[in-house]
């Protein structure tokens, strides 16, 4: 299974070549992902105040395959790549929502990492289990 | 009449001191314009092309009351201030969507720019009808 | 007394109109401002952790005067404003550098802020007392 | 050879744990790339305008290492990797200036597109044998 949103590109995250700025799909797809917890009943926040563990970003990658424009309506796909006890890994792909074309594809890695130590550690089960439910 | 959006929060909103910051609050209030101006048909591109006039900010003011935290969906209020051939000014208040509080209210004053010559122009005859009956 | 940077126009600040996007001359003021107090020998980070103070914004406005594109040398300025126990407003104008023409202007106000009460407070006497003597 | 930049990080960069937002760290790079292209004497415009060719990235990669907070100053630096008639590749690396800790490091991959046909072209000979020369 796959989790999805639509989207449309602000004008804001356009560049004067008149195309998404590349670093702003890594945006889209962190709303995706915040979309997707969401839906599972939790925040980064809570992660965050509830077990002491945020999830930064140890690997990210993109491949661009084709510009969004202003008001261009997006469809933002994450896919669950390998999870292991501390890292989890999102594939993802962006394309437009008329016609499926692809805009650029690429995974993001996830790392359990404990805010007092500010050393890894485990995923919080929680977020594992819901996750794997959700995309597996 | 106004015109309102409900929007959340974005993780990469929000700064150090863990509330949103405070220039995004204007990226926010341009979300809103942009779903205007897409429930009245047309687009920013659409002014520039086929008009050849853009819509850029002469003034913008915003006064801060309560910070917004990552997660927090919030209710963005477009409404319509004075019009002239040339400009026009929006007023816009943040507020949080559960209980109403604000969170920073402020306006926008736009202009009518020729693209030919970079001048200030009249504002599109469409543009400005279609926000007066939608707005007014 | 005045306070200056020197910055050069990056393409990310740049929309698809080919200009810096509005809310960035907020973030060009922020820069000044955070230079400022590196060169008074603090930092945002040390009021927080020291003064348990915050100073966010709570006005802040800006009049667009001529547009900046990407490359464009800018001068920022920035001159004391009215200063009370709580809060403290900063002028500011951004000019090209080459030519001093003028790109906008406006002004910030800031509050102390009490990062336990979440109250406004006083604002740190040598916050208060530093920027005096650099600007007055 | 390389080319370096030394840079400090922005409150407006951080995010509500405390520390620079991943998409940040390539915005960060783009500056690098900026001031290369600067003192090799050309501009990502001067490409478009008088080429008619742009280079947008094709892929981008970086792996988190350790992350950077408001006030960090950062050296980032280009490496030229492998380099093809239409395609450039920079390595980078982003380091904390004080003691060399590594921050992040990655790489992007450019393409030339012809601003016309929008189509992948040669990168133009100036462009490639200016940055040959000062990176290889």
């Amino acid at each position: 299974m796959v989790f999805r949103i639509d989207m449309s590109v602000r004008w804001v995250d356009t560049d004067a070549l008149g195309v998404v700025h590349y670093s702003n799909y890594f945006r889209y797809v962190e709303a995706a992902e915040e979309e997707l917890y969401r839906s599972l009943g939790f925040t980064f926040k809570e992660l965050n105040e509830k077990y002491k563990i945020a999830i930064p970003r140890v690997e990210a990658f993109c491949r661009y395959r084709s510009p969004a424009r202003f008001g261009d309506m997006l469809t933002v796909t994450l896919r669950l790549g390998e999870m292991t006890d501390k890292t989890m890994t999102y594939g993802f792909d962006i394309k437009r929502k008329n016609n499926e074309e692809s805009v650029c594809d690429g995974y993001l890695k996830l790392i359990g990492l404990d805010l007092e130590s500010w050393r890894a550690t485990r995923l919080p089960p929680d977020l594992a289990s819901k996750v794997t439910s959700a995309l597996a």
